[in-house]
């Protein structure tokens, strides 16, 4: 199928980047081009019959002005609430609603997009959970502005620009931290689930040993699976089994670690899991060392022993409607990756 | 000012029920009406000048079905993430969008409202925080669609609909528990602000001790001002200073009750203080009961001494949102008060 010519397709056939591409389409821009540029890059643009994005979205932006964020997760949920926090202040500060979209497809919403209802789309992932591809669709054929949080980074050319986080460096700088402090045997607590984040995390807390040979790291599995995740949200019975259980688990993997107690840590992928961990009187009375990948309920003002390598979920909000912005302005698809951040007690 | 005729001046013309009235008007409507009702309804509808709002709302949804809810505190605190979740559910089923804003003022969305990209607002209130008077003039003397949640149902006539909680009913439902249970001593820990949410409370609390004469009740200050509330959310380290403080209050009152550990209940007011509460040691390793007045983050699964009366706040937003939908097809204006839920372990 025939798709609409881009920036870049002109760019390639003047020989030129995709900005100047765009500053020599764009009347108003003030960055300085030689008229002959400009004249051969819009002369190129109307020869392949380019559409210019801005002109399209300014006209649609007269009765819209409208991102729709597409959230698959309850908002009660604080990951995904920080998430639509951090866009909606961003996007307000210029005037454009933010919009909250609950259909797992998606495939609605692109009726609403074309009928000008919507002038862009943020898409919010959990862990391997994928955009669906009527939006990616829709990106590649129709140029719909589209933001994908929280996927992992493309491995190729998309029509479409993209936030995440570095699982790896996370993970990385959290057992740097505990190698500092002392730390001499680490239970990693992590669910037996096979998503990108564990496999990045994973692959980076096996590096971070190499590099600590006086560091030992026993995993106690959560016994979370994804079969269980698809159900478990629903089910307040099943969950009290699971928070039981891993304390259990936590209690006897903790017995048969030797040592003294401050050179052991317990560290969380999820931050989920760090509640139901704290509450074994193990780990609370000994003032073991409790760490996790990512935030949980629990404040670390309240918890001493408490660290989080936090996600920036706030920021991860902002960027992704100030790339859907870019998006709708016809500027560059763009790759944002961001770090956690280590709470500093 | 003259304000522009409602169902309900039609009503009392005919003498007939809003509802007939409604019935009468409405040409889908599959409901039997003798002619000379409908007929004579029609007349008056036409006399009086009154504009159907389902005719203008219908123009108008061309370009919005979008109703903007108006949060003025952070999404990323679980209670107004969760009103916001009820509302997008409900409104989601209608194939309307909910639209989040931030204003504190409210007079720029109104601008939203006229220009047609907003349909209708909720506002979403916190303790003693009321709607804008710019908000409420325009749903009187422009029909704004408008719905108030959680700043009490008001006195005389209004030109809006509202949801609240029932805070005297949830406090008085947790008191006869605690007493069911064979508590003897409450420490109620309240901050020292003088919201209408407080004043309920304290007013059913004293009732209920009348009951039951056996019961003591002191109250352990949390030391938090209406001042202090104003500035602490942006201050990570007067967080840090006003938690640590409440735990040695509350040690220090616990150090003072008599009597055997399982008549005392520790009664918290606010949600947020249980994790602070439930941190100090003679609390947690005394296994006494900590209540509170509004969910927090701890669990009760995880901690089960830690006892909630909940506010159905996705039931709220969920309310909210079937209120701002009757607003919009020109029904009555409704007050919904919704009772807190105890948890039943």
């Amino acid at each position: 199928m025939m798709t609409r010519p881009t920036l870049k397709d002109i760019a390639t056939r003047a020989g030129v980047s995709v900005s100047t591409v765009s500053y020599a389409l764009n009347d108003a821009s003030t960055v300085a081009l030689s008229a002959d540029t400009r004249a051969r890059v819009r002369r190129i643009a109307k020869e392949i019959g380019y559409i210019p994005n801005s002109l399209a979205q300014s006209l649609r932006s007269r009765t819209s002005r409208s991102i729709g964020m597409l959230v698959t997760k309850p908002l009660s949920h604080p990951r995904y609430a920080t998430i639509v926090q951090g866009a909606s202040a961003a996007l307000a500060a210029e005037r454009i609603h933010l919009t909250i979209l609950a259909d797992a497809s998606g495939e609605i919403y692109l009726d609403d997009y074309r009928s000008g209802r919507l002038d862009g789309l943020v898409f919010v992932g959990h862990d391997d959970e994928a955009a669906p591809d009527a939006v990616l669709d829709a990106a590649q054929r129709e140029g719909l502005p589209l933001v994908v949080l929280d996927c992992g980074a493309p491995a190729g050319d998309v029509a479409y620009s993209t936030v995440d986080f570095d699982y790896a460096g996370g993970a990385t700088e959290l057992l740097e931290e505990l190698a500092v402090r002392g730390v001499r045997s680490v239970l990693h607590v992590r669910p037996d689930v096979a998503s990108r984040a564990e496999r990045l995390r994973e692959k980076a807390l096996v590096h971070g040993l190499a590099r600590h040979p006086r560091l030992s790291l026993r995993v106690v599995s959560t016994g979370l699976t994804d079969e269980m995740l698809r159900t478990i949200e629903n089910d307040p019975e099943a969950v009290r089994n699971y928070e039981g259980d891993l304390g259990s688990r936590v209690d006897d993997a903790l017995a048969a670690v030797a040592g003294d107690v401050h050179e052991i840590a317990v560290l969380c992928s999820w931050g989920g899991d760090v509640e139901p961990v704290m509450a074994s009187r193990r780990v609370r009375d000994g003032g073991i060392l409790v760490a996790a990948l990512a935030a949980g309920v629990l404040s670390p003002r309240v918890w001493p022993q408490l660290r989080y390598s936090r996600l920036p979920l706030d920021r991860a909000g902002a960027e992704a409607a100030r790339l859907v912005m870019q998006e709708l302005a016809g500027g560059e698809h763009e790759h944002v990756v961001l770090a956690p951040e280590l709470d500093r007690p």
